[in-house]
């Protein structure tokens, strides 16, 4: 149960009754248990919405598959973005895909998975939406796919013949009092829109008349905890925003705003080649981006940052990005093998996880692990959006041969095509020198952001947003972003 | 103080202490106290960012005027396209225009105004952003524009040389209980979000496996309380939804869903032509809205409506538009005359507001009122946004003849241009009967909704939303809504 305790909305779900299980046939009434040569369709379910499992839902044969997805969000968060989108350069709904565009075709529940039965093959899920207010209804029993779960009305099971598990990870703040509490992650996009307007209630509340310039500087502080690309590629935007949009209309304010960055590593942008590092570092120092490495925050109190190396900081803004904390999920399941640090669950070289028991090497054909919860043994990889998207790439093309009786693929192989990081002012580092193919290079500047730019548009997203982003970037390039709070 | 009182958001504003107030030097710093031709510039102050006072910040001549607007929102909410927004037909920053568009150049003030000395001409302001938890300041005080408020650090004042009054009204409920708590209203572009948020809700609960298709059907039926253009629009733009996208992706839930529209009159479109209002209700009938006209609501629960008619009656969503209450504001406001049974102000047709004493006929020629929370006397006009556009042109043109030592216009003058109302599927209804110029036409069908559409381009839109409008109407007619719930 504890993925669903750690997150604030479904707390609400407890000790509310829902109304038992009923008959799934509403739903499923339509959808032919055989696939279209005539055998019974396998049932697939798919557990999250991430980068894995999107991308899985996306590339799987949904005529021979009987495919469910179950994520609490309806949507895939094109991560990338996100940054773009906390500061207004992009609106958010360019930034996610809807897994809604996939049903009816595969069935989705707004649903927690809080358990995995690998013996029966079944998933015990929450919905993710709020409890309704209805009676019980004394209802039939589900179909074959889904059967009541004893003793509980809150919650339902699933049945599955091949299982995706790529429910990613939750946001690291190393157990440091008052982060949850005070600092804006940036993982969904419903971060990004906390971010934004926080950000332009700073403006409007330090544009009160009755402030002193110090109490606006302390307003107008935005921090950022973590040096990694998140933290970096949102100071970088938030850096643009200010010098044109703020600059603009809020002139007596813009010199009040100041960005700093912490990390308690001596450097940021760690994974990049060092010459790109340095690059970052100086355009940073040039652009006013203060950087405070190699500094560690104690404490976070409302509007105020506790530093060892500075004692108290006022801030009208935190955005916090550490790395990856594992998901509740995870910690509920037993039996399977996993990384000792990290908690993610291990899989063989096809992404198939690991049994305890049956000893070294035994390993779950029908469930497939991939994305930020998942680690090969033996082949460590950055826990990044490219290796999730590869892996589900490489999960998807097995499963369709599987229904198409073809050879299985060969073991899964990461090609890196390298990292890409916004550095603001039209300015990005393109890393290509861990390439496996094409040339080693090492880029900065304006034909890396280019690059970066338009490499979003080969990828995962919709023609409407392959058409919102371009006009989106045009229209606030030419006329500004929108700097109204709602 | 009521004006606060009303708004939850304010509420929290109570028992926390500002900072005293302190200059507003690093504001006003850089902007010239003399017009262009040197002469000291005159103080205009603009209470509401609605139809009226938006129009007359835009219009006004800005080089000339020291202009402040005093708002509790940042935007200007173009409200015949909420509907639209509501439904996701639109994007909702597609219905806003931020103020902010006109600063520096003119100060904007996220906050209520709370009173109003007209012998004085000052106003008392209180900010509209969350409390602030700095120390108290002890800060000078502020320039001649702006004094503290003895007795309190919360509020600030503001004096004026011309006043604009446009802070329009509030939904009315008629008291009726449970309704603030449980409806929805369509106003702001906030409800806009809201609604479709919760919209989208009830389809992800009703597709949760274990509900009954009772259970289905009492979260997808969705309640429009009032027959005039905001609830007839709505309903259409919902019927449009489910009949599109809402069939294609949710085609168990589709036949479940039902849509029914209550009015306490025996017909909806009051103010229409009779053979409009007779095409509208025919095809709502057809198009299966439930018109409940003549159908009275006495109480509202969560998820349950009580209806004298019905009796109690399930549903998943509430939309409330039954006309308008007076600003709170007004209230506060007692040497003026107002409007007997609506509480709005009587001005005289300069749009100069009324004062008690000094008898009949004595005007205050420095205060305008206009919009809906003002009324010419003896000259009543509908309270719609043609009738406020109007009247903020009419002063804006006034208050710019003022500053170059003009004539006086003439007094204001309505020019009906006719009404508008969408009744879905590609129709809407033109009715321009009572226009004093052109032809006095009454018209149906899709050629009235091409005028409708095209009638928005030519008005308030900035060119982001010249250009983002027609994006979103020809992506979303070409693939859709975007379903997607954050």
């Amino acid at each position: 149960m504890l993925s669903v305790c750690v997150r604030g909305s479904s707390l609400v779900h407890r000790g509310v009754k829902h109304p038992k299980v009923s008959e799934l046939s509403g739903i499923t009434r339509n959808f032919s248990l055989r696939s279209n040569n005539g055998e019974p369709r396998q049932k697939l379910v798919i557990v999250g919405s991430g980068w894995g499992g999107f991308e899985v839902l996306r590339r799987i044969d949904r005529k021979r598959w009987d495919v469910t997805i179950i994520s609490p969000s309806t949507y895939f968060n094109f991560t990338p973005l996100l940054a773009s989108c906390a500061v207004g350069t992009l609106e958010y709904r360019c930034a996610i895909e809807s897994v809604r565009r996939f049903t009816p075709q595969a069935k989705a529940y707004q649903a927690w998975c809080d358990h995995i039965d690998f013996k029966n093959k079944t998933l015990t899920c929450m919905p993710a939406t709020p409890p309704l207010s209805f009676e019980n209804a004394s209802a039939p029993p589900l179909d074959d796919t889904t059967t009541g779960f004893p003793g509980t009305g809150t919650t339902f099971q699933l049945k599955y013949d091949k299982l995706v598990i790529a429910v990613g990870a939750y946001s690291q703040t190393f157990g440091i009092p008052g982060v949850k509490e005070h600092a804006y992650f940036l993982k969904d996009v419903k971060d990004a829109r906390a971010i934004r307007t926080r950000l332009l209630e700073c403006l409007e509340q330090a544009s009160q008349p009755f402030l002193t310039d110090e109490q606006r500087k302390s307003l107008l502080h935005f921090c950022v905890v973590g040096g990694g690309p998140t933290g970096v590629e949102f100071s970088a935007e938030l850096r643009d925003l200010i010098t044109t949009d703020i600059r603009k209309h809020y002139p007596e304010l813009e010199p009040l705003t100041r960005i700093t960055l912490y990390d308690v590593a001596p450097g940021i942008l760690g994974m990049f080649d060092r010459n790109l590092m340095q690059y970052a570092e100086n355009t940073f120092k040039r652009e006013g981006i203060e950087m405070k490495t190699s500094h560690h925050v104690e404490r976070v109190e409302e509007g105020k940052l506790f530093v060892k190396e500075q004692g108290e900081v006022p801030f009208g803004l935190l955005v916090w990005s550490t790395g990856l904390a594992p998901n509740p999920l995870l910690l509920s399941i037993g039996s399977v093998q996993k990384h000792e640090r990290s908690g993610s669950l291990l899989t063989d070289n096809n992404c198939n996880i690991l049994l305890k028991d049956g000893g070294e090497g035994s390993t779950d054909p029908d469930v497939f692990a991939i994305g930020d919860a998942a680690i090969i043994k033996g082949y460590s990889l950055p826990a990044t959006a490219q290796v999730a998207n590869q892996k589900a790439k490489y999960v998807a093309k097995k499963l369709n041969q599987v229904v198409r009786h073809k050879q299985q693929t060969a073991p899964f192989e990461f090609n890196n095509m390298g990292s890409l990081a916004y550095i603001g002012n039209w300015k990005a580092l393109y890393d290509r020198s861990k390439a496996q193919s094409g040339p080693k290079t090492v880029k900065t500047g304006t034909l890396a952001w280019l690059l970066w730019r338009s490499a979003y548009f080969t990828m995962t997203l919709s023609v409407r947003n392959k058409v919102l982003i371009p006009t989106y970037w045009f229209l606030n390039w030419l006329l500004g972003r929108d700097l109204s709070r709602f």
